[in-house]
């Protein structure tokens, strides 16, 4: 029996309500001048409160050492196997814009990008249009018909970027980027990277041509390149493995995108605290409401120390008016992201829960460091789902 | 090769012995006025000093977030996967009493009920009828023949509690309960769950029908309850595995049942210290003596705070006694009782080892938050076994 599978057995309806809300590479390093961490300098009244009369430990996303993209360590969050559930960005992309996928279909995401008179590539980001471009570009796109019958959708997402859709026989998802990550080169044809793949990359480079075709009227966004594409495989729901009616609360499509994955009912906000707390206020008739919060992790890329400790001030803030509405809050990261690396990196990242039933950590607030200490111990992340569910009364007792 | 060949293959004879003494739902949650838990509260100098000089940590039963059964609980302690050894109460109840057991034979455990005239159960434990009544009747039921030949034994458990072992040829386990839990219904048919188990719930309805024949001369106790269906497949035993002349003194049938299930020589104690102590002084050929301590869960299912923390003392206070008779002594649970939760629960329990050979922990004393700083850290309960067999100088060096 799969860990799943077995987990699913035990899984039971209950009425607590559980908050999942995680802080995008929250964990961090320290400051050299200061010695404490991003998290450990910020002021977090809110997070200290639940560490204390919660639990903490500390989450090693994915396996020792690795260093997740936000993909696999949601999916990891989510209770799922991320080297067994590998998902291209394709997949995530169409599913974050709400795409109409299907078992089957195959998608990639799109870059506009700007092409020189010998159709080398001279900017992979089309300098950077605007949504006011893209967007009508995108239905353009999405307007044209593939000679063979296979259905091709293309989907909008922000600025420069966009998806597509393949849908039809025999494609399977194995193909190449067309992006070489370099300007002064042509774009690569899509090729077949495994038997049974070799039609997508057909139709796909049959779709390349006829852009480029429709784009030829433009000036900076006169070529695409493709990358991240996959076939979609569904993950078994949320509300099939963990009888949960789940929603999502995400500003960023990918994040939106990945819940979908895992069948939770996704809600686009702002990137604004007020519409946070408003949106997950609403979700009063969810069982599990999955909170992202996207710029800590942001201005940890940015290298911005003191701007990463602003950020995770605000979503210390954003819980505290959310807390009363949940029996088990939980809080972590997807990753840690160091504002020392402006990258992510493998450092487990500091988690908490709190529910009536706890083991109180007392006053060590929730850092780092301190988390050590905490009663959860290490726990990898695709352990917190299960763990979030017994707090919430929500597995029933195995055997007698 | 498997985790069990794996450590198979290392085990080797030793003249050290161990004394494996597990308190049954040790693990607890604070009070919510003192913040201590029951272990935290109780006075237990012999546990406190064995942390001392030895080295504590915490288990994870079963998996993160799994409330366990003592079932699997103890086999998971024992060193068996408790996933993939999963078995069934009736099993479980027969090896408790001792009853004849072959692999291939199906178990159930009967509850003896009251019926009335419309057949409609209205006390599921039959006034709950004493050992006097009980016995007796398990005798004739017991007494009785299978016209297709069929063995059938019946063994009296406790007041009204007894279980039946069918053997014969075509026998599986896979029967649904005849009870439905509830009253002013009639009890269920036996019914085949899995295609290779219809002729045992055929042969269980002729049981059934034939009790109701035998017991129509009574007025509490005249219908039958079955429940637990299991086909019996032994474990591989500790002798098998680590080389172990391996003994089990309990008061509760079901404890000694999982022992002999996993091959040790099974001793039933009255439940009572003075009576626990005797027994385990007894066994001085044994290499391995697992005690089992059942009131501290009972306590914790009661809700009563101050009786569980009265239970653990007086588990000390036996413990005190055994001690210097074993060169290893491992204290832990089957798995968390809080008193707050009145049940069993899925929280870490504190586990301590202690030998010659221990980076001794130092005078935190035995609790739950202490032992988050032992040396031993967190372990999986099926891990126990192996370092314990470490610890007794009983698992050779891998490799040169």
């Amino acid at each position: 029996m799969s860990r799943l599978d077995f987990y699913r057995s035990l899984a039971t309806p209950s009425d607590r309500r559980i908050l999942f809300m995680v802080l995008d590479g929250l964990g961090g390093l320290p400051h050299p001048e200061t010695g404490l961490t991003e998290l450990e300098t910020a002021r977090t009244p809110t997070l200290d409160g639940l560490a204390g009369r919660g639990e903490t430990g500390l989450t090693t996303p994915v396996l020792p050492g690795v260093t997740p993209g936000s993909g696999p360590a949601h999916i990891a969050l989510f209770g799922y196997d991320p080297v067994e559930h590998q998902v291209g960005r394709g997949v995530l992309a169409a599913l974050g814009v709400a795409a109409d996928l299907r078992p089957g279909d195959v998608a990639a995401r799109i870059n506009f990008c700007t092409l020189d008179g010998d159709g080398n590539v001279t900017d992979r980001r089309a300098g950077r249009i605007g949504d006011e471009i893209g967007r009508p570009l995108a239905g353009r796109l999405d307007a044209m018909v593939d000679p063979d019958g296979v259905e091709i959708a293309v989907r909008h997402v922000k600025q420069y970027r966009a998806c597509v859709v393949f849908r039809g026989a025999g494609l399977e998802g194995k193909v190449a980027d067309t992006d070489s990550q370099q300007t002064g080169v042509p774009p690569l044809a899509p090729a077949s990277l495994q038997a049974g793949s070799e039609r997508t990359a057909q139709i796909a480079q049959g779709f390349v041509e006829r852009a480029l075709a429709e784009l030829s009227d433009q000036e900076a966004a006169n070529g695409v390149l493709l990358r991240g594409f996959d076939g979609y495989v569904p993950l078994p729901s949320m509300e099939h493995l963990y009888c949960l009616d789940a929603a999502a609360v995400a500003a960023y499509p990918m994040y939106l995108g990945v819940a979908r994955l895992a069948g939770m009912e996704a809600h686009g906000v702002a990137d604004d605290p007020e519409a946070m707390v408003a949106k997950v206020l609403e979700m009063g008739s969810k069982d599990f409401v999955f909170l992202h919060y996207k710029s800590t992790d942001s201005r940890g890329e940015d290298g911005d120390f003191n701007a990463k400790v602003a950020e995770i001030e605000k979503a210390d803030g954003v819980l505290a008016r959310l807390v009363e509405e949940f029996d088990v809050v939980m809080v972590t990261g997807d990753h840690s992201t160091p504002s020392s690396m402006r990258a992510h990196s493998w450092h487990p990242v500091p988690l908490l829960v709190a529910s009536a039933d706890c083991r109180a950590n007392g006053g060590q607030g929730f850092g780092e460091r301190s988390c050590v200490q905490g009663a959860l111990g290490r726990v990898r992340s695709d352990e917190i789902m299960p763990l979030v569910l017994a707090h919430a009364r929500r597995l029933k007792k195995f055997g007698a």
